[in-house]
């Protein structure tokens, strides 16, 4: 695999990740994942103003302009050959001295990858994670950090009973987002997704879908999500359909109308 | 600098860490800091259990035996020629596929560092953070993992109003420790912290600390601990004295007696 480290294209195997990192030691850094279509980066000037702002909630300032960012990280997909693509763009702190408090002028380490764009045309079954909630008094749930322990083990979690992809609830036990994607229900024929508030990350894609599907941001529990008509997540790379909810058949159990005409509009 | 990367030993710059390591995309890994005093390895026992504890929480098996890792912590000081040193032993899920879903057969990554033990003679001043909140409700909160994002934004806050750590409330509002230790305090003559299901770490110089000092775990409220006879911070490395919180002196100001006593037990 082809990647760039620091602004410089690599083999991945000539990538060093300094042991020093402060990615690495203290999960201190953020990223985006951006879908690359046709050789062309989507909501590109979305994701590098989120990338900045998440930047700027750790107190990271990113030495990149946008340009070059678009550029590499086009670059990055077309040097592994793919048209279509999930490119990752990762910024952590770099190295610092021990301890927690960043260094005064920090030098992040900035890393772009590229993989196959995932296939999202099969459904999805989900379960509700019991194992750990969503900290919606953090600020870290309304930006995209490198802290995905807690994902992680909710995705486990959902592995181990042969679902798909977990839904995550908040400390206040209402829906919060998947490990891995915002929420939709169609409640009444209406679209609802839970608002930023309840700890869901404010994702680009959800707010297309609040824009394309008139959707409206309601606080959501887990009853009001498995007696919807339709569910979907939705992420930077597309949509998706929830079919089952802790076993139960969300709807008739096959993807639903307004999940298809969005999904392909978007 | 001298340090440890997967059993083996090595000059810093040597040492690699490669751009998909989980450790360093996701957050995915646990650690432990261990004083070394006289070239001794302290609670190493503990250390390691707890160790191999956390990481099997986030289902990862660790395949060095204790011996092993013993003998590489101890090493890795005596290389760096510290006889007194703060030895960070950081374990991650290593490389993985695109995506949160760990390898079925991971091969972590072990890197063992030291560094100079910090000086804990100093007093210090706490704010309580205003900016985030410590999640009671994930285990993340009883497990060294690396997800430090949100002590590293607590930290940063203290710094930048004066203050030299800050106390993380849990998502109740109440005292759950501060970025880096846990949180002591003597009410009514009697040695008092937080339990761990309200956010605290288990720590091992906590439960040393509860034992010597006949302590109680009992949850506190900010306002608990302002009105406290003496406050003081625990963690791997010592004890250290608290003589303001936001701004008010703690007791008389000064280190506490009962805090000195066992500090130079411990």
């Amino acid at each position: 695999m082809r990647l760039c480290l620091n602004g410089k294209l690599m083999d991945e195997a000539e990538a060093r990740i300094a042991p020093g990192d402060r990615g690495f030691l203290l999960g201190d850094g953020v990223f985006e994942t951006i879908a690359v279509r046709g050789g062309v980066g989507k909501r590109l000037a979305g994701h590098l103003a989120r990338l900045r702002h998440d930047a700027e909630v750790i107190g990271l300032g990113l030495p990149w302009p946008d340009p070059t960012l678009v550029s590499l990280i086009e670059r990055v997909a077309a040097e592994n050959s793919l048209t279509e693509a999930a490119v990752r763009l990762t910024v952590s702190r770099g190295v610092g001295p021990r301890g927690l408090l960043p260094p005064a002028t920090p030098e992040p380490t900035l890393l772009i990858t590229a993989a196959p764009m995932p296939d999202f045309s099969e459904p999805v079954r989900l379960i509700v994670s019991g194992a750990t909630r969503r900290n919606e008094h953090s600020p870290l749930t309304r930006i995209k950090s490198t802290n995905y322990l807690d994902n992680i083990i909710a995705r486990r979690e959902a592995a181990d009973k042969g679902a798909d992809d977990a839904i995550m609830l908040n400390t206040a036990g209402r829906v919060a987002e998947t490990t891995i994607a915002n929420v939709f229900a169609l409640i009444g024929g209406g679209l609802v997704t839970p608002p930023i508030t309840e700890g869901a990350l404010p994702g680009l894609m959800r707010a297309d879908v609040l824009k394309l599907g008139r959707g409206e941001e309601l606080p959501l529990t887990v009853e009001m999500l498995t007696n919807a008509t339709e569910v979907f997540l939705s992420n930077a790379l597309g949509l998706r359909a929830v079919t089952a909810i802790n076993g139960a058949p969300v709807g008739d159990g096959e993807p639903g109308l307004i999940t298809q005409l969005l999904a392909a509009r978007l």
